[in-house]
């Protein structure tokens, strides 16, 4: 079997790149071009049978992650299925199981079967659960049976942290935040405790060799991400990027695909610097943030703090954006969180289409404006991202109005639109 | 009586200046300075007895604003005043009544008895309602009128659309959506059908006395701001930015303090050259923004995808932020929806003040990080925007996972911060 990088290069037009591209403004030629050039990834591993294959790259749309999955304490293989509908119903493109403690794996299966998204996990965490969450008990083998039986099981993208080695440690700890990244923090703490590099990156050319039997995605994690807008920018930060500008090299010469994770938390005057420096450093892979949080002080409301960095990250080079949830700082989401996560990503990743003139992206925009003038409110709640909750609320306020044929924010006499529909008619005077 | 601009340029600071200074990171003599040259306002009409004078301008925080009133079906005094406490308390700086149709007035006196933040109106809206809701009835003389007496009660800044000419209305009727602005189309139609100019534009002079002699602040309303993406940007819009210039120079020539209003509806990617153009065309007077919204697709969420555009617009040169509530596009606003827009335009602004490096801005973060790293909730959640919100949202997770101690998000084993602890505690190796 060929990778898609593989494919790409041979000048073969796969029928996962067809897929993807049907729903994309650009021809599955182009997309080719971008996947063999590495700009572009369509993360599809054949063993996942559920999954319709979308691309990743600065030629298509942005594109969003739902990360859902259990922690040790909380939640359930039921829950985790409905946050998975919930994401994948509210426009989810991709969701990471980050599932951990006993049953991870169970859910991950349950999830790889009824997932249409394509999925990503964090091998390292299943690992961990199975070593008891003991690093001593961590081996490298351990890790790399545990990337190949996901592999094998159907992930299509994992997130791996193989860019944080032994001498950044201290770099990162003499952060406000220090290491805020569970991988990273796991991982830092077994090279300390068995005085080794990370087996991530020791062991790479085995990682290779899985992923590129099974067509696993790289997404080189990043395990030093700043945790606090102090913490952007830093020594840690860059020495780790650094790396990863390598593993991006050694991965495209294996013909694996691989995209590029970054921060966290950024102040938003810095976005566009970090998003330049990630794309030269990593000869232009796609970068997938998280956030990034341009404002620590509003814990509960942390979809709204990131989907602001998010739409400057997609504006300035992300190609693809992990959502925050309204829960992000405070405990696992629930499935309502999960839907109000991919919803501000919706429009963070919307907006940004827009303002990088992704051909044909203002087009529901446009078509929005149209229905508004013409107080078509079917059309409107059509158009919407979540119209659900616009009927809802519309309906919610023409009732507490007691109105029945027009909005009530300004009353008939007072509406701008009515009243300039009728200037236009009139026409110049 | 002397203005606020007056005594500045006197080289006095007044007491409200001094009260303004106290919570900025500027001095009293700083704030002063930018009072002077017109980079600063401090609406403070005396008679409004119950404000606290706010200063908006660059060299202060960024600043935000919630509109309320009730509009012409819906609403009473009643709640009116249950959404004035609601931003206040929430942290909004300005308020503004926009209440329109019968009991309006009533409504305005209520909230000036009551409201700590100082207040503004559009008194097109109240000059309307007197005439009825027709153009016909609706005179220069009673529009005057209704600014003398909202001067004489105590209003602290009014909406002035008098930059939208006669000859920018069919430049205007060509677009997408039209005037969306209330008073836009109000004063449009009003000048079509009498085939006369602005009667604020002609009747300026007369204006100027009555804010001169209330020391009222002027807001520049933009009645042809872009209703839509596709919009912004246009020849309407920057016709009527020009006069803005204009009048903004015939106000400081009368010692009024004015601000100029601005969209709206803007493209993530145009928002530094709307702002830019903004500062250069009235040479820097404050500009007070409504979001921009940077995506019209998402009824229901507005305080979302305009609050992208504020932190935006606060970065690249805007003073002053009108908020969006979620009922935007749907209906008028329910108190409920007033918290959820002050908070999102709090966070838009700090994140825009943090971003400029306004000294100190980023204090309450630094806090935060600490906070957080210490694992100390308490304090993370006195030092939230909605430390209610943050402090439920985390019970509520603690108690689903059945945890009494820590976070549910990773769990115990998987806490990346608590590990990052253990090794900064463990030392170099």
């Amino acid at each position: 079997m060929s990778t898609q990088l593989e494919a790409a290069r041979a000048g073969r037009v796969t029928p996962a790149m067809r897929a993807a591209a049907a729903r994309e403004p650009v021809t599955p030629e182009a997309l080719r071009d971008a996947v063999a050039r590495g700009h572009a990834v369509v993360p599809a591993n054949p063993a996942h049978r559920a999954a319709q294959p979308v691309a990743v790259g600065r030629v298509v749309r942005t594109k969003i992650n739902a990360n859902i999955g259990r922690s040790t304490e909380s939640s359930s293989l039921d829950e985790e299925l409905e946050k998975l509908g919930m994401a994948v119903e509210a426009g989810a493109d991709f969701v990471m199981d980050l599932s951990v403690g006993p049953g991870a794996a169970a859910i991950r299966r349950a999830l790889l079967e009824h997932s249409p998204a394509p999925l990503g996990t964090v091998p390292l965490y299943e690992a961990f659960s199975h070593a008891g969450g003991r690093v001593d008990a961590l081996t490298p083998d351990l890790l790399l049976e545990v990337i190949r039986v996901q592999a094998e099981e159907g992930v299509d993208f994992m997130t791996l942290h193989a860019g944080l080695l032994s001498r950044h440690i201290d770099l990162a700890l003499q952060r406000r935040m220090g290491i805020v990244s569970r991988g990273g923090a796991i991982l830092a703490q077994w090279m300390r405790h068995h005085g080794a590099e990370n087996p991530l990156y020791t062991a790479w050319d085995a990682v290779m060799t899985i992923c590129r039997e099974h067509d696993v995605t790289v997404s080189l994690g990043d395990g030093l991400r700043p945790g606090c807008l102090a913490d952007a920018g830093d020594a840690a930060q860059f020495a780790e990027l650094d790396v990863a500008g390598e593993l991006v090299r050694q991965c495209r010469a294996r013909d694996v695909q691989i995209m590029v994770e970054g921060p966290g938390h950024v102040p938003f005057d810095q976005i566009q610097a970090h998003m330049e420096r990630e794309q030269r450093v990593c000869d232009g892979a796609p970068f997938y943030v998280l956030g990034p949080v341009v404002c620590d002080i509003a814990p509960g409301y942390d979809h709204i703090t990131s989907c602001i960095g998010a739409t400057a990250a997609a504006f300035h080079g992300a190609a693809l954006l992990c959502y925050v949830t309204p829960a992000e700082h405070l405990g696992l989401p629930c499935p309502g969180d999960v839907r109000d996560g991919v919803v501000a990503y919706r429009i963070a990743a919307h907006a940004a289409d827009v303002a990088r003139g992704l051909p044909g992206a203002r087009d529901a925009d446009d078509a929005m404006a149209d229905a508004r003038a013409a107080f078509d409110w079917e059309r409107q709640f059509a158009l919407a991202i979540d119209g659900k909750t616009a009927r809802t609320r519309y309906e919610h306020a023409r009732r507490a109005a007691g109105v029945a044929d027009h909005c009530s924010m300004c009353g008939r006499e007072f509406c701008a639109v009515r009243i300039s529909h009728a200037l236009q008619q009139q026409g110049a005077p």
